[in-house]
């Protein structure tokens, strides 16, 4: 299977999957630079190209266009079947949403092996997820979700089945490709499943072009959401239902009110630094065999489904375990 | 409210969240590097404040312990009081499950605003997500989320609920958090959850340590999850029903067969590059308007709520729009 990828005495060849975060040279990672460096082809979607210009003098660039993921792929596997270095550039993480996926397609399609002549490497970087974040405060604090709202791959109802499932179950999330010229609707119908769930005034924050010139950030709710000024540079976050809006910041508490009282620090009745709280598992257990309810009136109270609860139920309490405390995060 | 914060003629105090990723040099931003460079005094948990020992030298350096997040931003807050610049270190990214949240609880507490005498500067990084991922090959293609087994400051059904919706949904999922001395049986949880909507042969990838000297990846199955080495320093990555692992890679399709013959690169009948897929949104609305079905039909169908469906049918079908094409991402 090796001799049919390249070529005998060939050197050999490398694909090496960049996420240059943001774009801006501040938040390359060491890696990701010296990647770039060590290239001798480079290939990317223009824009990204452009991101990191003043480093690829010198070197074969291709500028690929839009809907070409997979041409890319087929690009980056061709140059290093014969020997090259290939720096294959997405912006924010390659992998998510990015090259990685379709270029390991493209690889076992061709029958690759990792043991075979050329080597891949991902690097990884910080994504749109994580740079939006860091514009507008801190919205990552607990538990978060990225939904692509591109249709080009992937059926609607799948999409829908996602968005209303995290806005039911309380999500922090972040829609990747929330809108373009001809996608114009997607986004109406997710505010619409959102506020099956959620409050009207659940905070929204939209980002354009994270660390970039044109950057712009905007607040708003998602009750105006749709109406907003979103395109395809933009990536939206929609706070849980805890998040906050303060002083221009979104921040979504980490729920240190449920154990600690906020002005004195003291922790509350019941509840103890580096335990579990007493609605943790253990005690939430305790509690529900203690209740007396029925499965199904546990089931609603809580909004779980009623044979988890019943399995619950039908298994003896165990004891605690009686290790150490750990950090609370 | 600016004077209470710092005495006056102070200089301007700094406090930087910084994401050192996983904590390798290579993987630091220029920007991480520079702001650890930059502060007087740096604070930490132990563990982190390890991977720069080489960068902290001669500054003062504030080694704290689990359990002390608030802790760590009152330090923080205390010293930029005083003029000084404070980098408050996170291994990844500081804004996912990390020190940005609690540091604005903190400031907002004490009166703080963004035009005070203190600046707060949040510097991106990888977040565990993106790393391990960039170890196991490429999981996340497709819509994924992060959910957090610590039931420390949060409720056992609200992580329950969250793990039951996402599980349903066909998220790709990483549990942080997923395990530790004391908190053994969260993850036994999380399988049972999962195991109620999804194959038990579903690809999990187990990382611990990634990018440092005792990295271990392992691949298992959801019916194994529960029983595999996981710890306090591991990452779990659990794939999308269509996630598979082929020669030590973990891959999600990002969904190009759903629009490409593989082997040809031709689009299916009916399919157009750089266009919805035929069930995307405008395709599958006017499927759903002919289909003559039910709401209640449709929405077993499309196993999507059945008011969703009703108020979709409710609506005439829209024109389309007519713009250009777009990226597949």
């Amino acid at each position: 299977m090796n001799d049919t990828v390249s070529a005998p005495n060939t050197p050999r060849g490398k694909i090496m999957l960049v996420g240059l975060g943001p774009g801006s040279n501040a938040h390359l990672t060491a890696r990701a630079r010296a990647a770039i460096a060590e290239a001798d082809t480079i290939i990317g979607y223009v824009t990204y190209i452009r991101l990191v210009a003043d480093l690829v003098v010198g070197k074969e660039v291709i500028k690929k266009s839009m809907t070409e993921e997979l041409d890319r792929a087929i690009e980056a596997f061709d140059r290093a079947r014969q020997g090259k270095k290939v720096a294959l550039v997405s912006s924010g993480d390659a992998g998510v949403y990015g090259m990685a996926g379709p270029t390991f397609e493209v690889l076992f399609q061709a029958g690759w092996t990792p043991d075979s002549d050329i080597e891949v490497e991902i690097i990884p970087g910080a994504s749109a997820l994580n740079t939006c974040a860091a514009l507008v405060g801190a919205p990552l604090t607990h538990d978060f979700c990225a939904i692509s709202l591109s249709d080009l791959l992937t059926p609607w109802p799948t999409i829908a089945r996602r968005l209303d499932a995290v806005a039911y179950s309380d999500f922090v999330v972040a829609l990747y490709n929330p809108k373009s010229g001809r996608r114009t609707r997607q986004i109406v119908e997710a505010q619409r499943l959102f506020l099956r769930h959620r409050r009207p005034d659940t905070p929204v924050a939209i980002v354009k072009s994270a660390y970039r010139p044109k950057q712009r950030i905007e607040f708003t709710t998602l009750d105006k959401m749709a109406e907003s000024d979103i395109g395809m540079l933009s990536t939206v976050l929609i706070g849980n239902s805890n998040t906050f809006i303060r002083h221009g910041l979104m921040v979504t508490p980490r729920g240190y009110r449920n154990k600690y009282d906020v002005e004195s620090g003291a922790t509350h009745d019941g509840e103890k630094a580096g335990r579990s709280l007493s609605t943790g598992l253990d005690g939430w257990l305790a509690g529900l065999h203690a209740s007396g309810h029925s499965t199904a009136e546990l089931a609603r109270e809580h909004r779980l489904p009623e044979d988890y609860i019943a399995a619950l139920l039908a298994e003896p309490l165990a004891a605690d375990d009686t290790q150490t405390d750990e950090i609370e995060a």
